[in-house]
């Protein structure tokens, strides 16, 4: 993988040039995208940013539900085949005000919905890479660019970042701008990063928004919980074994390590997820439902046909447990930083039939809290396992800096 | 002017068809509105839907930062000169669902910030109509629609309701999507409607949600606090006048009327506003911003300039400031159902070259909070000034209850 941070030391140290950099880039997506069908869209003549910006150099994939007013942006659905944007997505044009180069769009599942891409796993090709930004997990992980965007609605950050083996990051909800990107669900829908290590998302998050996202050197030890959500039934033993070893891990690093139970606000909201993001696509993909229905794929027409039971009623229901579960997140966070649990089920499931499971993330997605997939290990078919450090809403600088000492801790472990 | 309500008994009585009817507001537009100019684009071939539908034969007047299949979205700014969207946004949508059509887009500010259209106010051709959803009052001012679209970041539905003597509402944030609609600041734009009574604007939202926003009719009284906000500064006399008559006109309808201080949590969210809209817009804008600064008129590029002086933190502390109102407006509201005040300083100022002051609208669109217009009286000059009725956050129904109240008590004394 390209490291974000190695890559700006390099450029900084003038051993390797900005434009060098994204030929490197472009090229890697030459020599492997035939395998991994990561990319929709390139742009083999990506400019470099005049003057020094601090991203100077670095190569973005773009998840194809962004505007760029360069290149086509298709939604991964035949409705928007060739559909050109006037202007780019407010995130995108962050990235070009920062000096990166956009290199190409990722491939998504239409409409950012469940039906898979064709895009395959990087450690095994025979795997999904997970959804739904399938094609965003994979570039990274590949090789082929040292940042990528992506979106969560349910879990489709973490969950393939986790698939893939990469360091993935949802914000705190409405830290990143969703203008300019296709809307599922206004009230979920959450633009995240994928890099090869949680410093690199670090750098690119310090980048993109003018934040720091400091923590102070003095804090007293890191406070971390254990949670299970056995309200989202179990992980496989792969994904177990991620979480003890992540919480050794933190142990051995000198945090105070505990297990938490979850509130049963959180299984209640849970619950509520689909009723929320379907019930708002229905509204959001109105034009498609309405004129183009037989071109909607299978699971996202199944999602929406039940959608439009979902009476007003039911839906504000939804909302107002949805609201509880914020309210419970307070005191479930009152005693400790952060908290850790699974990314996913297990590994990325073999076909690329389905993009996997978001049970373990459509939780954190509703509460609106900041998620940062680490990986942990890699199991006996060479696939990797993450899990994923939740800290309370705004606090993305604790669920950072946990992420980071986590990610020193077993890399310190490995070597 | 031409009410919903009146409209949709005749095409049911079969005294009207509903191709008529669209005809008659497509004949209304070409009559007036080279003098009103409220229309940038019209669709004289707007069709009919098929079958019966609540609101079929209503036509409809939608602000051109809406996203159109058909008709361009030009977003009052030369650098989206004949852009045409892919798809409509999802109250388009939702509005065709219903069985409207829509027979133009009305002119809106450039991005929907305060630099003036050449629309003019229908009550005297040299005033302003107020803005920044100016083409849309005005358009159902001058009888040419039964039913516009409007949005509000800062007071674009209230005040230019007001100015133009029509009935509008800017409702609860997140009610109506927003989906497909340009985009100024993600926490505050909120689409609005306009008709021309408030049992008119009570109808079309019921036919586009689905939701009946029925109040019992053996609720208590109702309890109505009037509040002058003076963090804002004074209202005109005409204002103050409207005020009163519109508090008379509770007390005779069997309301409970008392005087409400705002609390200082009010004042200081109020001033928050601009950095939360501009901070917002200067992502949300940033492309045009980036690309196109040479085309960003005068007003806009001054906040988007101030804008790029907010730090993250001042930002971050903005949106405390607001959390806080938010929750200071749940006690604010323990004691009445709802409150009445300002919609605007004063009637619509003479001239072109403003679209008057939002400063008596912010408050409410930082809060969340559903605002109805109600027209109260029309000044020396002929010129109309309403007030705006006030509910708790999701008490949508309880402001429109209040509203029609005040309609039909103030339209049984001038009879």
């Amino acid at each position: 993988m390209i490291s974000l941070v190695a890559m700006r030391a390099r450029i900084e140290r003038g051993e390797l040039t900005p434009g060098a950099a994204i030929r490197a880039s472009l090229e890697a997506i030459g020599r492997h995208d035939s395998d991994i069908r990561a990319f929709v869209v390139t742009n083999v003549a990506a400019g470099v940013a005049a003057s020094s910006k601090p991203l100077r150099g670095i190569a973005v994939g773009v998840k194809d539900v962004y505007d760029t007013a360069d290149m086509p942006t298709q939604m991964g659905s035949a409705i928007y085949a060739g559909w050109q944007p006037k202007g780019d997505a407010a995130l995108v044009m962050m990235a070009r005000r920062a000096g990166a180069s956009i290199v190409g769009k990722t491939a998504t599942t239409a409409f950012a919905h469940m039906d898979p891409t064709t895009t395959r796993n990087p450690h095994n090709l025979a795997h999904t890479p997970g959804g739904s930004s399938s094609g965003s997990a994979a570039a990274v992980a590949a090789g082929m660019v040292p940042l990528a965007f992506g979106t969560q609605t349910g879990g489709s950050v973490i969950r393939p970042a986790s698939f893939c083996g990469v360091a993935g990051m949802k914000p705190s909800f409405g830290l990143l701008p969703t203008t300019g990107i296709k809307c599922y669900s206004g009230s979920l829908d959450t633009a995240g990063l994928f890099a090869a290590t949680v410093a690199d998302v670090l750098v690119a998050l310090r980048c993109l928004t003018g934040r720091d996202f400091a923590q102070s050197d003095e804090d007293p030890p890191l406070r971390v919980g254990v949670t299970r959500q056995s309200f989202a039934g179990p992980a496989e033993e792969d994904s177990q074994a991620a979480l003890a070893i992540a919480s050794q891990a933190f142990n051995d690093a000198g945090a105070i390590v505990v297990d938490k139970d979850d509130p049963e606000e959180f299984g209640a909201a849970w619950e509520q997820h689909p009723i929320i993001a379907d019930g708002e696509a229905l509204r959001s993909l109105a034009w498609e439902w309405e004129t183009n229905r037989e071109l909607i794929p299978v699971k996202l027409c199944q999602a929406l046909k039940a959608a439009e039971d979902i009476t007003p009623s039911r839906f504000d229901e939804a909302r107002r447990i949805s609201r509880k579960a914020r309210l419970a997140a307070r005191a479930f966070f009152s005693d400790v930083d952060a908290v850790i649990t699974f990314s996913a089920p297990g590994a990325a499931p073999k076909g690329l039939d389905s993009t996997g499971d978001a049970k373990f993330n459509r939780l954190w997605t509703l509460l609106g809290v900041p998620c940062v997939n680490v990986p942990v290990l890699h199991n006996s078919h060479a696939l990797p396992i993450g899990v994923q450090i939740i800290a309370p809403f705004g606090f993305d600088s604790v669920a950072l800096a946990a992420a980071l000492l986590l990610e020193r801790e077993l890399a310190a472990v490995r070597t």
